[in-house]
C-alpha cells in the first residue's frame, strides 16, 4: 500500500555532505550525494555491472565510481567510463531519481519522473530553520509499517497513556472535543480541552498553577507527512478554533514528521519538535533534551509491539485497513487517512 | 499437531503477581494477571482497537487498561470504558481464556471454553508444595517443537550419554529391562536395571560403595506432561514393579515437566526436580543447584541441534512423526505418545 | 545451480584431527573425522534414530557414537551397536561420502559415489606444502552465493579498487591486455600490463623504483576452484605469455581458492596465498600477515554487499546468470565459467 508518485524525505539536509549515503526507500536501494553545486543527487544504489551498491564506492566531484571495478557514473546515472574499455555499453546506466530540498529536508521522488514537480514537495516545516526557535530532531528506524505511525499521530489522545510522564495526562483522553476535516487528500483533526489540569511538561515549563485550556491539531499530507501543533493558556483564555493549527498560546510546540517506508514492515521516521527558544530556560536545556530523546522511544515501543502482534495473529486477527470495526469515534481522521492512501496507491 | 482442548501451563504460581505477564501459547498471544480475589485471569493479549498487547498496559484491580489509548477491559474481556467516548462499541472485547491453578502451576485452557473442566487440570506435581522435599525448578525457552522434548523424556536411556557426568552412566542404556503400558491417552514406560554400577550423583549423595538396583518410570499425560520417578537401592534390595512409579528407595528424585508449545518450533518447558530435603546435605546444596542448572542446558543443546537438522534436511529426510522407521525397541512409548497426540489433535 | 558430482573441500588437512567436525556442504550436514589409519571419513551428520548430529557425539577409534542414545556407526555409516538392543534395524545407517586428501586439502564427493575418482580431486595447490614458500591461509564464511566469489577471482581488475592500498593500483584496471581461453570445462584469463607504476606492495617488498611489467592469470576448474598467479619485473624485462601462468618474475605470489557452497546464499571459501619465503623479509612478516588478513575482509565486504542488493532487488533487477547485459569485455571468463556451471549442474 505505497504511494509511489510522491516526494519522500531521504535525509536531513545536514546529513548530506561529501560522502555518498545509502538508503532503502520503498524497497529500492538509493544512493545520495551532494553535487558540487550543492544539489542533492539520487541514483539507484546498484552498479548494473555486478550489483555492488554505488554507495560503497567513491565520489569524485559530481560522479560516483563503483568500488568494485571502477565504472564511473555521472549525476544523471549515465556511465561515462569503464576502466580498460573504450566504449560504454548501453546497459551501463542507473536510474536517476528527481530530488528536491526545502527547509532542512532532502526529498526523493520515487515514481514517474515526469510528474516530479518540486513545488509539490512539502514546505510546512518552517520552524526547522527559524533562528528564534529551538528544534530537537532525530531519525527513527522503526520496525513497523508506516501507517501504524500515521495512526499514532492522528490520535493524540495517546499522550495520556504513552507519554504520561511528560506531555500527556488523563484529561487529554477524557475531555477532548474532537473535530475532523477532510479536504481532498488532506486530513486535519483538532482536539480542544477546556479547563483541564496541566500535564507535567506544562507545569515544568509554563509554570501553570491552575487549570488550563489546551489544544492539539494534527494535519496529514500524503504520502506520509504529519504536522502537529500543540498550544495552551490559562483556563478560559483559550483562543477559537481558527487559531488551533498555528498558535501555541502561552506554551506549546510544533512537531514535524516525515515517514519513509523502507520495507512493508520498516519505516524511517524523521521527526522534529520546535518551540520558541525562550520557552525552554537555559537551566532546563539538558532535561528538555533528555525528554525529547525519551518520547520517541516510548512511541517506538508501541509501534513495534503492534507490529509483532499483527505478525503473530496475521490478517485474520487484524481488523484491517479501513474497517470501521476496530476504530473509535476519535479515529475518523485515521480512517480518512487510510482511505486516501488506498486511493492514491492505486 | 496441537491439541487445543487442553490445559497448558502458562506460568508458575509464584510468577503471577500484580503485573500483567505476556505469553505466546499455541501461537496465540495471551496476557495473564492475578485478580484481587487471587484468581488467575487470562485474556487475548491484543487490544481490538489498534493491536497493542494489553500486557503493555496497566492493571487496575481486576481490569486492564490498554497502554495506547486507554481502553479498559474487565476480567471477562469486555471493554468497560473508552476514554472520551460514552458508548462502548460491540467489537471492543477480547477473548477470555479459562484458567485453573493447582499445586504451583497456572493453567490456561486453549480450546473450546465449554469443555474447560478444572478437574481435568493435572495434579500429579504434588511434591512442588511438599515442605519436606526440596525442589529445584526453572523455565526453558527451547527452540524446538514440543514433541522433541517429550521424546527425550520418554527414553531415559539418554541419561547415559547426555548427562553422563551426573545422573547417568552407560549401564542405564545397556542393562535396562523396559516395559511400556498404554492406557487410553496415558503412556507409562518403566526401566529396571539390576546390579549395575551407580552413576556419579548416586555415589555423591547416597554414598553407594557397590552395585545398585535402579529404576526409572516416565508417565505421559496429554497434551504435554511428563512425570518421572527415579529410585535406587543396594543391589538385590530393589522393590518390585508396583513401586517403580512412586518409590525412590534409598536415593532418587521425581521430575515434573509441563510443555507449552509457543510456535511449531519453539516451546516453553516448565521443569522441576524434587527429592526429600534430607537427601541433599547442607554442604552440597550449592553443588546440587549448579548440577540442576547444568542438566537442562545439556538437554537444550540436544533439542535445538535436532531441530536445526530437521530444518536443514526437511520433511524428506525426517523419518516422520509415527513412522516405526527411525524408532527402536526402546521407543514404544514415544510412538504411543505421538499416536495419541495425532488422534487428539484431530 | 550446483554441480553435485564433484570434489569439494571440506577442511584443511590440519583441521581434521581426533574430534569430529561438522560442515554443511551443498545444503547437506556432513560430519568428518580422521580414522586411525589417517584416512578422512565423511558421513551424513544426522543420526537416523532421532536426528541429532553425529558431530555432537563421540569418536571411538573409527566409529562415531551418537551423543543422544549411543547408537554406534562405523566409518562406512553402518550402525554396529544399539545400546540395550541386540539387533540393529535395517534403517540404522547413514550415508557415507567418498573422501580424498591432497596437498593440504580434504575433499568430499557430494554426488554419485560410483563416479568418485580420487584422481579427479584437484592437485594444483602445490605450494601449500612447499618448504621454500611461505603460505598464509584462512577460511571465510561468506554470506553470498559461491558464483559471486568466482566472479571476483576471474576479474582481477578489482584489485585496483578493492585492494588499492596493497596489491592494486589504477593501472591494473586501465592498462591491461586481457586474453581469455576456454578449454572444455576450464577457463583461463590472463592480464598483461606493460610499463605501469608498481602497486604499493610491489614497492614495499620488491623495492621497485620505476615502472614495471606485471601479469596476472586466473584459472578456473569446476566446480569452484581458482588458481591465481601474479608476477612482475622491471618494465621491459617481462616474459612472454607462456610464462604468465607459472612464473612470478622478480616478485609476485600465487593464490589458491576452493569454494564450497553451504546454502544458496552462503559459501565457505578456503584461500591461501603463497610466495617464496625469501620475498618477505623477516622484518616485514607481521605487516605482511596483517595485510593477508585485511585483503579477504575487503573482498567479503564486496561479496556480501552484492548479495544484499541481489536479495533486495530480486531476480527482476539482477541481470542474470549468463546474460551478456551486465558484463563487460573483461568478463568473458566470468561468462564462460557461468556457462560451464550451468551445463555441469544439469
Amino acid at each position: 500500500m505505497l504511494i509511489r508518485n510522491a516526494w519522500y524525505v531521504a535525509a536531513w539536509s545536514t546529513e548530506l555532505g561529501n560522502d555518498p549515503i545509502a538508503r532503502v526507500m520503498l524497497g529500492e536501494p538509493v544512493v545520495l550525494f551532494r553535487a558540487e553545486d550543492g544539489t542533492a543527487v539520487a541514483l539507484a544504489d546498484r552498479c548494473p555491472h555486478r550489483n555492488l551498491p554505488l554507495s560503497a564506492g567513491r565520489r569524485d566531484a559530481d560522479r560516483l565510481e563503483c568500488g568494485y571495478h571502477g565504472l564511473v557514473f555521472d549525476r544523471n546515472g549515465r556511465c561515462v567510463h569503464v576502466p580498460g574499455q573504450g566504449a560504454v555499453p548501453d546497459w551501463a546506466r542507473v536510474r536517476p531519481y528527481p530530488t528536491a530540498e526545502k527547509l532542512g529536508w532532502v526529498f526523493v521522488w520515487m515514481g514517474d519522473p515526469e510528474q516530479a514537480d518540486p513545488e509539490l514537495a512539502p514546505d510546512f516545516q518552517t520552524r526547522l530553520l527559524d533562528d528564534d526557535w529551538i528544534t530537537h530532531s532525530g531519525t527513527i528506524e522503526a520496525g513497523c509499517g508506516y501507517r501504524l505511525i500515521l495512526d499514532n499521530l492522528l490520535d493524540l489522545s495517546h499522550l495520556a497513556f504513552v507519554h504520561a510522564s511528560s506531555t500527556g495526562n488523563r484529561a487529554l483522553a477524557e475531555a477532548a472535543t474532537i473535530a475532523t476535516e477532510v479536504d481532498g487528500d488532506h486530513v486535519r483533526v483538532t482536539r480542544w480541552m477546556s479547563d483541564i489540569p496541566p500535564a507535567q511538561s506544562f507545569v515544568d515549563y509554563a509554570h501553570y498553577d491552575g487549570n488550563i485550556d489546551r489544544w492539539q491539531a494534527s494535519a496529514y499530507t500524503p504520502p506520509a507527512y504529519i504536522y502537529v501543533n500543540s498550544g495552551s493558556c490559562a483556563a478560559g483564555d483559550g483562543p477559537g478554533p481558527e487559531c488551533w493549527l498555528d498558535d501555541q498560546g502561552i506554551w506549546g510546540f510544533v512537531v514535524y514528521h516525515a515517514l519513509t517506508p523502507v520495507t512493508p514492515a520498516s519505516t524511517r521516521q524523521f521527526w522534529a519538535v520546535s518551540l520558541p527558544t525562550k520557552w525552554v530556560p537555559d537551566g532546563r536545556r539538558e532535561i528538555f533534551e533528555s525528554q525529547m530523546r525519551e518520547i520517541p522511544r516510548e512511541d517506538i515501543a508501541v509501534y513495534e509491539a503492534q507490529q509483532r502482534v499483527i505478525d503473530i495473529v496475521g490478517a485474520a486477527g487484524n481488523l484491517g485497513d479501513v474497517d470501521a470495526r476496530g476504530t473509535l469515534a476519535a479515529d475518523e481522521a485515521l480512517l480518512a487517512m487510510r482511505r486516501i492512501i488506498r486511493r492514491l496507491a492505486g
